[in-house]
Order: structure tokens, then C-alpha cells, then sequence
């Protein structure tokens, strides 16, 4: 094993999961066990990096049960950021000052937690160390509740979302069977253009719950008129509807669902629109033709940071893959992603390894067509093969006064002010 | 302790809870323990009764396990109605059916799990009993998340509600800071006319969360002007805010937010407007106004059924209130419901007792004035006082394959098909 002289610095970028913070857990620790002799974490990543905002991880993570509330915390514990770095041949400005702060905090090793676009910085960030002789190793380590990640089996994440919508569906299909009535629920899933997460609402299809009626992937063009036809071939047979759709779903011209609804909407750094409504219009269309009680439910940024209800087998591989950067990069490499390689289905077994970042960053992994069912309505048995063992086991929450204790970090030893 | 020769029927009505099959455990166990024959279980409240769809409780609840299922098992289990008998003078042809089927099914004890309108319902029937001279003993068990009902200290439901509102509105908070950017977030909080849930939300003020900044109950008029100023003052200090409010907050002219949108409206049986979109409105407001990332949380069906995140307290009472309806029954009671008496804050210590139905039916109970602060946007110490230990210790799902396992009525069982 080589030994570490200088730094290591770690970052948290894109949107939040659940079980972030363990993989923040596996760099800090390993780092640390192997020698490193600070651990900075970048506040709000990157964008944060460039005003000299970070901190020494050893002042906020103390204890061993700080490390376990961490793990317990939903949401970057360092504050993340949606900044895309600029192509180095075109405004090498940014770069000459991240490499000119990390030179000042003796940076060796630089880690990113984050998805596609979090890959793309570190594939950045690397290409440029190369080019400048730099010999600073840069290692992603993967995150995205949306599954979306190419090369990696899954990634961390996603199996905890995957269980809270499996769980909040039952509760909701059981909640709408409550009153003999005619009623349609349609549940809105995050996933712009992944039906990872929306296809999770298929779990709830076990022995004690008939699951949703319908589900509907960004991959599949969402004709309303036959959603409609179906809903109301169903309604012949059952009195309470449950239809599980992506946020994303688009007309066959390309229209997202929400796109025909009035809903203000914002465009983020990255030009994704921030949707929302679809459900709602779908509700109320329904509602207004055959004058059913309909309702949507958003499960909005509860499937991302809902750490009360993670997976266990999802945090502990959170937590490896971060350890398993570290080890990466004590072994030489740079430029790579960690990520998660399925050995077999049942028994669950999963290792980690490496891969070369430049193939990862700005791919979008969708749903295999063969994993939704010819109708576009539904996901397969495989589909269920595949995710089930990652919503395994739990981690139960440390409950304080009746409510979850997270561990918070505490700006007033922000290394800057 | 007066023996009972006949059976026992018992119905749950109104809107679900995560504990009301807790309650359905208390009187079926109690009933049985105390040497009913058969405890009938009606399907959809008193609106399943008339059509005599009714189950013998003890096809369904058969082992310790089912039972320890039926505890966490959000909804209600025997399905619930919104069903307003008409006055007994004006109509009493609906009575004489429901009194004819409850003598051929030898009823002597009829309890019915429910809120202020399940109440009604209870007063309305031992009244006609008294007046026909039969000797049908009829008892309330309170339930609501709503925590309307008056003379009770709180109602079963309440608490499950608020720790599931305290827990997620923590990790709503934690979601908020991850990106260094402005938002605005508004989590709109079940509870037409009582803010107690929505109040529940400054549970998430702890020591490791800020908890939000501004709480609007139904209780005060809601000045959208001054509510947008506030805003506005709060983000000169800091970026991420956030705001609870109740789904029933009016203007001071007595308009719902919801009214001033585009929203389809449902009204149901009791006249009660199906509301939602006040969050979406004030988000879209703010944005519009602002140009700050907004947005709008709707807890929704969640709140009422996420039995996977119950206060222990409060499932131990729903339990207790259930058996302690059986108990007064016994004793010769009708008329009344089960109330809960607090003994005492700090140690927690409540009793059970019983009411004069007619004193609690229809009555709305809201958040006294003084349990609010007088800026009206946030709630007293005293009211966090009261609700603290309601959301006290925890019971753990039973978790199966990942999810949660639920106990299913099997509808092959009823017993008219």
C-alpha cells in the first residue's frame, strides 16, 4: 500500500440522496485510517471550492457516534452545488484557481460524490491534472437516486428511494381503499428521463397489496388518450385506481405532461427544467371527465432525503464505494468512478471496482425497453429481480425525543471565515 | 363485571389514521376477552351496515402475529364511510334498517372508531335507542389526526400524525440547505379548520434543525401581503426558508388560498371542500415576485397513513381507548365516547374515561388562541408542551422483503357474498 504525505479533499455534489453521507463516512474514515493527514470537505462542492469554502471533516466528525448520525442524515451534509465546470481549452481561468487552492491545502487526493454530472468534473478536473503534471488523483464515487449512471450495476441511492417508494405506495394504495368509492390516485415519481425510481412503485405488488394498477416510464411516450381508455377499463373492475407515473413522462411529440398545464416553472444550471404537475393534470382531467375523487401526490424531495426509511444493503454500499475510492486512489489511479459490479441475483452479491470516468460522465442509463412490458404500462419480473435486493434490511433511525437526530455541520469552523 | 349473552359490532368511519386498526385490535381483544361470541366488524362504517356487508372479526384476526400486523397497518381495516345519518325524526327508515339488522345479528354492544361526524352518528343511535327502548349500547372510540375532537385531551391518530410531520418536515429542512441558493419552500400541512398538525411542524425545532421559520394556522386570517413582507425580511439573513401551512388557511375575508387558484374542487358528503394547491399558489407567488427557487411540499395522504412511522404513545392509546369503549359497554354505559385524561406533562401520564357523546358530536376543537404567538405565525411553548409527549417512542414495522407488512381483509370472508 502507498502512503498518503499530503491531503485529501472530498466534495458532495448534485441533487441529495438518503444515504450520501455514508459514502462521505467511507471516504472520511478510510482516508483517515490510511494516513491522510487532514480530510477537507468542500462546501457546496466545487462552486464552494472556489471561494475557499471548506472544512476539516475531524472538527465536525468526532465521535463514533457522529459517524453513525452521519450515516443517518439525509441530504449533503456538506452542502452540494449544480456548477458545471467550464471545457479547460475554452476558460482554463477557473481551473488555474481550483488547482492553485488545492496546491495551497496540499491536496493528493480529490473525491466527488455525485452523479452524470459530478462525473463530468472529476473527468474534467483529471484530464486538466494530466495535462498540467499535476499529480493529484481525482476518483468519483457515485451517487444519484435516479439510477441513471452507466457501467455501475446501480448506484447508492437508488435503493434506499427505491424502498420509500415501495413503502409509501403500499400506504397509499391502502389509504385510497379506505372509502367504497370511485377514486383514481395517481402518484408523481422523480426520474426525468429514468424510469429507475417510478418503476419501484412495482414493489408494492407483494402478497399483502395488489400494487398499482398502472405505471408509466419516461421511456415510453405517454399517450393521454389511451391512459385515459385504461383507466376506464379498469374502473369496470375496481372501485380505488392507483397509477404510478415519472415526472418525466412526455407526449409522442416530445411534451412533458406538466408542459400542458400553467405551472410556473424554473430552469436549473444544467437547463433541466424543474417539472412538476403532471400528476395534478392528469388528476383533475380525470376527475373533470368522469367526475371520479381523484388525487395526486407528489412524492417530491421526501424519496430523495426520507433517511428515516433507508435500505440497509444501500447505505453499507454507500458507504463501501467510498471507502473503495480511497483505496483507488492510494493504488495510483485517477480518473475513474468507482463502481458496483453484481456477481449474482440471489444470493445478493456485489463487489466494487473501477472504471474509466470519460465513459461514465454525461451518459444517461435508461430502463431496458425488455424490463417494461410490451404495453408500456408496467415493469417486468426482471425489472423486480433487479432492485429487490437493494431495498433489503433496514437501518434504523436514532430517535431523539420522538423525532430522527441527524448530525449537523456547524458553519462556525468553516476553515474560511 | 356483567357478562355479556350476545355480540359485539364494531365500524370505522371517517377519514384513516395510522393507529385506528390499533383501536380495532383494543375492542376486538377486549370484546373476546371478556366472553363475546362473535365480533362483527363492519365494512365501510354504517354505510356498509345498511347493505349488511359485515365480517366476523375473528375469520381475520387469528394468530398474535395478525394482530401485531393489524397494529401497523395504516387505513382502516374494515374500510371507513362519510356517511350522515339524517335526524331520526325526519327519517326513520334508515334506523329501523340498521336496528333490525343489528338485532338479527343479536348485537348488545355497537362501537364505532371515528371523529366529530362519527360521533353524530353514535349520538344519533343511542338516542333512537333509548327512544325505542332497545337495549343496544353504543360507544365512541375517538380517532383523527385532526385532534378536533373536544373534552378529550388529544385524539388517537394525533400523535403518529405529528411525529410523522415533526420527522418529515427535519428532513424537508435538511433538503433546503443542500444547494447555496435561495428557496423558498412551503409545506402545506393537513387540518381544515384546527392547526394542531400543522403546529406540529415546530417539532422540527431541535437541537440539531432550525426547524421552519413560519407556521400559519387556519385559526388566524391569513394576510398574503404581510405573509410575502415576512418572507422578504427572513432572506435578508438567511437563504433556504421554510414555511408550513395549514391546507385551511383563509384570507381575512374568509377566502381559502386553494379558492384563488384554478384548482378542481370536490366537495364531499359533509360539504367539505376537497382543498389543495395553497402551497403551490404561495410558491408560485414568491416566485414570480422574487425569482427565488420555490416549492411546494403537499404531506397529503401520508400524514394519515404512514404507519411506518408511528408514535408508540399513540398507538398504545389507540389500543387502550378501544378496549376501554368494551370496558364501559360492560359496565352499562351508552351514549358516551372514550376520552383521554392527562394526568400530567413531564412525566406523561394519561387516563382513560368517558363523555357524554352528545356534549363532543359536531364540536370542532381549535388551538386556543394563546398556543399561538402573537404575530400569529408560529405556535407557544405551551403548545409543544402538549404535543411532545404524543410523539414519544416508536414501533417498528414489521419489515418482510423490504417493505412493510401490512394485514389484508380478504373480502372473500364477507359475510352476505
Amino acid at each position: 500500500m502507498e502512503h498518503i504525505r499530503g491531503n485529501v479533499i472530498v466534495g458532495q455534489s448534485g441533487g441529495p440522496t438518503a444515504v450520501i453521507n455514508s459514502s462521505l463516512v467511507g471516504v472520511f474514515k478510510t482516508a483517515k485510517d490510511r494516513g491522510a493527514k487532514t480530510v477537507y470537505g468542500m462546501r457546496h462542492g466545487i462552486q464552494g471550492l472556489l471561494e475557499e469554502k471548506y472544512v476539516d471533516l475531524s472538527d465536525h466528525i468526532q465521535t463514533s457516534l457522529d459517524i453513525d448520525l452521519l450515516k443517518r442524515t439525509p441530504s449533503a451534509f456538506l452542502g452540494s452545488c449544480r456548477y458545471k465546470l467550464p471545457e479547460a481549452d475554452k476558460d482554463n481561468g477557473v481551473y488555474k484557481k481550483i488547482f492553485s487552492i488545492l496546491k495551497k491545502l496540499d491536496i493528493e487526493f480529490f473525491f466527488y460524490i455525485g452523479g452524470n454530472d459530478s462525473m463530468d468534473t472529476i473527468r474534467k478536473l483529471s484530464d486538466y491534472a494530466l495535462e498540467i503534471g499535476s499529480s493529484i488523483r481525482f476518483i468519483g464515487v457515485p451517487k444519484t437516486i435516479d439510477n441513471d449512471l452507466d457501467i455501475t450495476d446501480h448506484t447508492p441511492g437508488f435503493g434506499s428511494a427505491a424502498k420509500y417508494i415501495g413503502s409509501i405506495t403500499k400506504e397509499v394504495i391502502r389509504d385510497g381503499l379506505v372509502f367504497d368509492q370511485n377514486m383514481v390516485t395517481i402518484i408523481e415519481i422523480m426520474g426525468r428521463n429514468a424510469g429507475w425510481l417510478t418503476g419501484a412503485s412495482a414493489l408494492a405488488k407483494c402478497e399483502d397489496c395488489e400494487g398499482p394498477d398502472l405505471i408509466y416510464l419516461p421511456e415510453i411516450p405517454f399517450d393521454v388518450e389511451s391512459f385515459i381508455k385504461k383507466v376506464e377499463e379498469l374502473h369496470k373492475v375496481k372501485k380505488s385506481i392507483i397509477v404510478a407515473i415519472s415526472e418525466g413522462i412526455r407526449t409522442p411529440d416530445g411534451k412533458y405532461i406538466s408542459e400542458l398545464t400553467d405551472t410556473v416553472e424554473f430552469i436549473d444550471a444544467f437547463g433541466h427544467k424543474a417539472l412538476s404537475g403532471s400528476a395534478k393534470y392528469l388528476a383533475n382531467m380525470i376527475g373533470a371527465k368522469f367526475g371520479w375523487k381523484t388525487r395526486a401526490i407528489e412524492l417530491n424531495t421526501l424519496q430523495r432525503s426520507a433517511s428515516h426509511l433507508v435500505s440497509r444493503v444501500d447505505i453499507t454500499e454507500a458507504y463501501q464505494v467510498g471507502g473503495a475510492a480511497v483505496k483507488a486512489a492510494f493504488e495510483g489511479l485517477t480518473g475513474q468512478m468507482v463502481i458496483l459490479k453484481r456477481v449474482s441475483d440471489d444470493p445478493y452479491i456485489c463487489t466494487t471496482d473501477t472504471y474509466d470516468v470519460h465513459k461514465i460522465a454525461n451518459v444517461e442509463k435508461k430502463v431496458p425497453r425488455e424490463w417494461i412490458n410490451e404495453t408500456g404500462d408496467f415493469v417486468t419480473q426482471e425489472y423486480l429481480n433487479y432492485v429487490k435486493p437493494l431495498i433489503q434490511a433496514e437501518l434504523t433511525p436514532i430517535m431523539v425525543d420522538g423525532l430522527p437526530r441527524h448530525l449537523t455541520l456547524n458553519d462556525k469552523n468553516l476553515k474560511n471565515i
